[in-house]
């Protein structure tokens, strides 16, 4: 994907990187715990593990490790961690050396920093962010087989995160380092890089990098088994009259050719729930670059992105718990190339004429911002 | 529904109404009958039961009479019959005397206007519509077996007509005389009323009437047995690099509580994929009501319509081929009070307040309009 | 599909009959209403809209009448009425008429004979099956748009009765002159009928007449959204270690074309899952008929059906609350000629020897019966 | 789960075990190439990569690699090669070592035993099997995005293989020692094993061990995107009145949670179709152990296995392409203690006296063979 390091790229460390499994679960800071409650619990159906007076643990229906998602009560709603679970307790190790030498910040806690897990190592990343690894964790009922506990929008794995960062290749080339692979890409002629998705486990990806200011978190992933699971969370939420934290979709990824829909918790933390995308664990398996004009790359059906999918994100914390400071994006921004001003887009290449003219109207909207 | 005639009304008439069994095709005037052909036939899979030079009739997989859709070439996108099938011949001598007594222009074929289709009435009605009444048909296989014939996205039956009008009550009561039953409509608190559907067979409806310039077409829709099937046909859309056909949707209706997806053909031509409304044929059906301004009345999601959904329809044609004058919407216009400058949506009422900031946003975008 | 009224068949009344819109409710006397309980409403999910010490009153989630099963304490399982909602008051006056011409017991009470419902007819019908006819009913909250209330087997419509008699033709005129319309049946090239579908509102059935030992009733069905909810209802009894309740299926008929499930409830009545047929609604909806030797008729995947399906059904009572004597079938039984010792059925007609040797076996095994 | 080397057991190697990515492709020898074709390509919609008089080379929709299965036409029905990706070329190298220490018969081909595929190691395994090792491969188009080709039930990766042999505890070990992990498995009370499953890839298996006269070869199994995938092809085989290629299913499984279908193509091979198994690569994934007596290991649903699932099963080639001679089961088999003459199961551990009346028929119907 790069063939050489870029002037103000972070230097490979000759320590080993950890093997890491997979994305396990993310901390996230929520400001009024009882509210995020009636969201994750009472609106999307994770399963609570544990809770107490600070904080509740939650897990999907296909999980067997403790939670997947740790809200905390806290003054400013931010991301406190992703948490990475590693092969085995030496990748701990791997994990201290490889961003000690990065001098980078790194507090290994043996009883772990959160209910449920073993020895853990939290550290802020080269980018900005607060990344943890652990391996040892409770093992809890994976409720897989509990039909009767399901519901039409059950949630059954945490499938990826996404991080905002202002370089997404200086980003990528850190991730190499950290054992990841690049399965998908949006870029442009001009060799601009907007976003890029990077996997550990056999699926498209454990994490994504979307260009922009960062360090800062665009979302956390749950997958569904079908796409009718996807359908009925949005009928619930117009049930509910809660249909406001639907902020994109469903729609159908050309990224991923996921089935997808993104959600804003009451903090305004941005979840997805996705479906269906395909196994890349093959060392060789082909990378699919996209091109930022391409209207279909966001969504396949050429629906438009809406604005505040790509300005907000949440704040990420640092290893004392304070806000991290952002950098803004100095290349070209993928909003700006689409639906901004200069933008242009096409569903046909070099056939743009041929759009209708209702159609065109609808994409004028999107230039009028 | 409607209590008394208001000025302007269309007298009901003292001829008996024909016994309308359901909308069963509509006859559409495209430019290009190849064009039209290619995303009719190859992209939307509709059957083709017979074809010539001049005309392709096509059915869906359930259907057994002839067709329920007539592309026919011409030189201006246009609609020439919005046709319906009736219990039996003496209702065809009901329809030539209900409309005559109107003192609208009818004729009557003995051999049908189009092939398929015997002894036929179609008359120009009182609101400008060119509407058309038959009973004999030709019976053709039923597909609804042939799953070696299914494709994803498979339309399975013709479900209903969508008309645009300017006088939203005034067309209502003129439908009720013709035996139509209101199911749902659309309303504020001051009267107006911006659109209602009704049924003759025990769906949501047959046809509806929504409120703008006309006489216009507004949409034909067909149904899918499931959901899936709906977001198969963007999928494929999205594969053919013709998603910006995908004019709406996919999303829930609130009214009629039906899945839908609308597309544009080549001509402009609106059709609705629609599925999973409920039963409706109990006299005393409970009238669903819906406020103009609850933002789910038209997606339960609350995701917005596009201005073009609201202003483009296709024009009718008179019963010489001739394109129909069309007079302006008098009352308020629903876009206006929606998404236009002095719009005002609701997701809960009374609590515009709670809506977050970030959501906001993606409504003013709709009020730069 | 008759031609004539062969001896033995009951005499066409001069009464018109009554204008019947649906099946709406049947009435099941049980033997353990907290057991029956726990079975329809914590399994199936249906709806209470009232209940007291002798009584459930269960309702689907589309319906806006009070219900479509009462399950009444009683010391013997059985059936106490098929209920038809008619299309006004009028309609009582001449199934009161139609009845009583007929010689059948009749007895009308105006405040109705269960909760809900008010002035009702109820008749012993000259099949000998309780019938009940009311057109005045309580209206409740149709639950269509309560997504937070759905459940992934949700129920959503009364689909249809199935009664098991002993001379289906005999059957079959009768109800014709009921103003029932045959949408299909099961024959065999001797001319004996062996099972047929009728039906007032536009679907393939509100009941359909089984031939064996009658008067009993073999199943009331409801309806899902799509078939994925009728999954979901077996993997949820597999949940629950129930899966005992499931008697066949899921599968797809080759009648009617649904996707359908069959479970048998702690007394023992049997209970049809049931999902998209086809609309019927035209007076020349072409009825299908299927050679009983066509293994595909009532699975179309070619599944074999358990005895257990053919030979078990419910007792009716009688106006004064007393089962009903059944009588035999006198023609071939459908399980005799199929999957009996001098049964023979095929896949592809005329071409038996091209099945495989291991389904042999898998037929075989019907033939040890 | 194997605390000790029982007498009789496969020896460990020292040689180092290949790293092996994923169940990669089956060769099956078929008697009528034509024939196959029509079931793989016309009937499953397998995509054609390659074909020619004597081999058609078939890949699933998401697959990059050249085939997931050769059919080659012979004069006797068989499996000619379980063949298996690996993660590099050097793992050929450990392959063979691994192998010939074990006395196994190898043959490595720099050019490959089939088109599409580069430097292969065939091996005759210990337990008898013709096992495959490649890591070059023709990359082809994955047709993932393509939705234009996608048919109702198409199949979109090969998800594994299953063998039939009569030591599943001697299988299991030496697959440990290979590098695969069990995921699941069957046992009785005594300590006996009938089945186990076991992994490369992070799904519940690659292969899975079955007991019983062996070695043989069970099934291969191709995955769909949704359970409705998997009924679809059931209704096309309907259509195409070729039901009797449906041996058993669609159901849902015990083991893997997996939703199935197992056909037989028209030389008995079986083949699976398969979706929605959960994440199994975390190192410490819990394994789960079933009863052989809980009728809802093999179907959740408790829907009877037919005997011929049990009994038939496809022969194997050696190196030179001669049959394998089989060697029996000596312990149990699973047929006989759960649906022969001394079988017994249960819904609920210690409670079949609450099993109906009319279910016990049911089962009893198996008690007969």
């Amino acid at each position: 994907m790069t063939e050489h390091a870029p002037a103000g790229s972070i230097p490979t460390p000759q320590a080993t990187a950890p093997d890491i499994l997979r994305c396990a679960y993310m901390e996230l800071v929520v400001t009024d715990l009882k509210r995020a409650r009636d969201f994750y619990v009472d609106v999307l159906d994770l399963v609570v593990t544990e809770e107490d007076d600070d904080a509740i643990y939650l897990r999907s229906m296909e999980e067997f490790i403790h939670h997947n998602l740790v809200l905390r009560q806290g003054d400013q709603a931010a991301v406190a961690a992703f948490s990475y679970r590693v092969r085995s307790t030496e990748d701990l190790d791997k994990a201290e050396a490889f961003y000690r030498e990065l001098g980078c910040p790194v507090v290994r806690r043996s009883g772990g920093f959160v209910k449920g897990i073993g020895d853990s190592v939290r550290v802020q990343d080269p980018l900005g962010f607060p990344y943890e690894f652990f391996h040892d964790v409770e093992h809890v009922e994976r409720l897989a087989w509990r039909y009767d506990l399901y519901t039409p929008g059950s949630l059954v794995r945490l499938d990826h995160f996404n991080q905002v960062t202002p370089d997404v290749p200086k980003a990528v080339m850190f991730m190499e380092d950290l054992g990841f692979r690049v399965t998908e890409d949006i870029r442009d002629d001009a060799g601009t890089t907007y976003a890029a998705w990077m996997r550990r486990k056999s699926t498209v990806h454990d994490t994504a990098m979307t260009g922009g200011a960062g360090p800062r978190m665009h979302h956390v992933a749950f997958a569904t088994h079908e796409k009718h699971n996807i359908l009925a969370i949005c009928d619930k939420l117009g049930a509910l009259r809660l249909s406001d934290h639907i902020e994109r979709g469903p729609g159908r990824h050309g990224v991923s050719n996921a089935f997808y829909l993104y959600l804003r918790d009451p903090d305004g933390h941005r979840i997805e729930i996705y479906t269906q995308d395909y196994y890349t664990g093959d060392p060789d398996n082909p990378v699919v670059t996209w091109d930022v004009h391409d209207n279909q790359r966001r969504d396949w059906w050429g629906n438009p992105v809406v604005p505040s999918w790509y300005t907000d994100a949440s704040v990420v914390l640092d290893l004392n718990g304070q806000p991290v400071p952002t950098s803004e994006r100095t290349d070209d921004s993928e909003m700006d190339v689409t639906i901004g001003a200069d933008g242009f887009s096409y569903t046909r290449k070099n056939d743009e004429d041929s759009m209708p003219e209702w159609k065109k109207g609808e994409y004028k909207l999107g230039h009028q911002l």
